[in-house]
């Protein structure tokens, strides 16, 4: 199986009146939906518990230098989304054994080594006093452990010996590097548009998702009818997720998001919120933005200028229509699930991930 | 089957008045040796043609990034010893098929990887105005790139679709990647024992070599029986290889190597002669040499202070004994293989490994 990128939808028109004040209504609403989030996930938590011993055995080593690398995994936490959505999978399949736990570990270090890579700076960002694996241990140390985390991730995935779960991470990993290199070969332009981005995201976030989701089918016999939806779930989760991170970035606080907001502009890194104003800006605006991306960060222009371009295009609203119409995708796809506990978490996750505000 | 990493033997005594001078005699003989082997080359010549292609083609994209990986790849050139190796091995067992030329190039692009991976510098480095892949591309880029060509090669084996072949893959790898971590967590400090140089030397460079010659045998049914003499010649060969590199970075003029020499110092990198040196030195000489390596140059100790302590505890002479040792197990095990012409080819490759002057 060679998997089709598929390309992004078209920029929906403009149609609503909500905008980033709307976004900061229904708080309780938006925590009960965590909450109940939460207590499904209960449903894999001895699962779970089991993915974090194998990360932590698995990295394990008489190597000083490599045990860091467990300690970072295991100290680091992370959310373990994926983790969980393969562990759900499996089990909404009626999936009985223990190699849910070790490719769900498998993804989790494919995940960490992307986070390990995407912390190699160059001299430039150094300056800027990053705080990241990098800080920590270098540059040269970084790329090994993340080398050594895909590695780790292919042996396990090897000893099960399941040439099609290997096809399906090789191509998603292969993907994923590419939608990185693309997104790097962007950094810093404004020459960007819509279904660019959407490709970007879909190979840096929604593939993982995809496969964490997809994987359980190659696990049992009967998983080959559900292959297909569980794919289909996966990737319309992981836009919505990404997409909404995206706009994070743009409504949430300092508190909130535990780091500043804007952090995309300040890296060079145009996301939904700006790239659904472009279209609509004055060449003057269009010169702000250029800046801010170029400069890397608010040096000639404040960063209110800039929220001030997304709001008047109500491009917050928009891009919360699209999400909730990924969260919608998601929700679908699911319902063509086996009715079982853990499609509600699956329904759950989709209902979060579109509309979390952390 | 997992790889053992056989610890290196324990350093053998210092027997002969050879010493630095001696090693600029014999050029004509080293010099007949080295087109010799260029002619024998000559029997994988088309296949070696065919590997050039495949890495060309893998490597196009239309993502214009990612397609100056294949003008890198292809314009770098390399030696291709390790493709050389495989396809050796593979005419060797009477291999007829076109699945050598394929694990050829997989070699090939995990070979690149590290190269490029290896690339990836500090800041304190940067400064130093190192030429590399990184300096034309970035740390960002250089990290994905290397990614980009361990996956390929991962997608190519996985086409192939032989278990057997992506664990020796995924093993050597993985020890590869350990011995690179290793090896940084040694840099810069005198702290290395002959063993440990060992186990890095093999890890680094040896078990690649191991695997290329081992890879045929997988190739058709009658090479499992000559598996192990593969393995043993690819892992023996590599072993002189490196320590031949070593030494040479002692011996050699900057002419003859395109770069400085005692480079490796340089990077805080002790290897065989000095190590060889350390257990006779006096405590002077010791404060020396650690200067120079947690400098990383010849800031407060010039470089011919090295050059004597190395000239006058005779290590160069020993190293010389310790190479010649590992080609000729090489070549001993390459005795047991069938004797047809490429094994001639084998013959010199050893030989040559253990000899050449650049």
């Amino acid at each position: 199986m060679r998997l089709t990128i598929r390309s992004g939808p078209q920029p929906m028109n403009q149609t609503s009146l909500k905008d980033r004040l709307l976004l900061s209504t229904l708080p309780d609403e938006e925590r009960e939906s965590g909450r109940r989030l939460l207590a499904a996930l209960g449903l894999v938590e001895g699962k779970l518990k089991q993915v974090e011993e194998e990360l932590e055995s698995r990295t394990r080593s008489a190597v000083p230098t490599i045990a860091l690398i467990g300690d970072y995994l295991v100290e680091g936490g992370g959310k373990r989304i994926r983790p969980a959505l393969l562990l759900l999978c499996a089990r909404l399949l009626g999936y009985q054994g223990r190699r849910d736990v070790l490719y769900a570990t498998v993804i989790e270090f494919i995940h960490t080594a992307t986070l390990v890579h995407d912390d190699i700076i160059d001299l430039a960002e150094t300056r800027r006093g990053r705080a990241s694996v990098n800080q920590r241990w270098g540059n040269e140390l970084t790329v090994l452990f993340g080398d050594h985390l895909y590695m780790k991730a292919m042996e396990i995935a090897l000893d099960e010996g399941d040439l099609r779960v290997l096809k399906l991470l090789s191509d998603v990993t292969l993907a994923m590097t590419e939608g990185e290199i693309i997104g790097a070969e962007r950094r810093g332009s404004i020459d960007i548009s819509l279904t660019d981005y959407l490709d970007i995201v879909r190979r840096k976030t929604a593939l993982l998702f995809g496969a964490s989701c997809r994987i359980p089918s190659y696990l049992l016999e009967e998983g080959d009818a559900y292959a297909e939806d569980l794919w289909d779930f996966g990737l319309a989760l992981g836009i919505a997720f990404q997409l909404q991170d995206d706009l994070l970035d743009y409504t949430a606080t300092q508190k909130d998001l535990g780091k500043p907001v804007l952090s995309d502009l300040r890296e060079g890194k145009l996301t939904l919120p700006l790239i659904l104003s472009l279209p609509k800006v004055t060449r003057a605006e269009r010169k702000l933005i250029e800046t801010v991306v170029h400069e890397k960060g608010f040096t000639s222009v404040p960063a209110e200028k800039l929220l001030e371009i997304v709001d008047r295009t109500r491009s917050l609203a928009v891009a919360r229509e699209m999400i909730d119409k990924y969260g919608e995708e998601a929700t679908q796809a699911a319902m063509r699930l086996p009715a079982v506990d853990s499609r509600d978490a699956l329904l759950l996750a989709a209902q979060y991930a579109a509309s979390r505000r952390k």
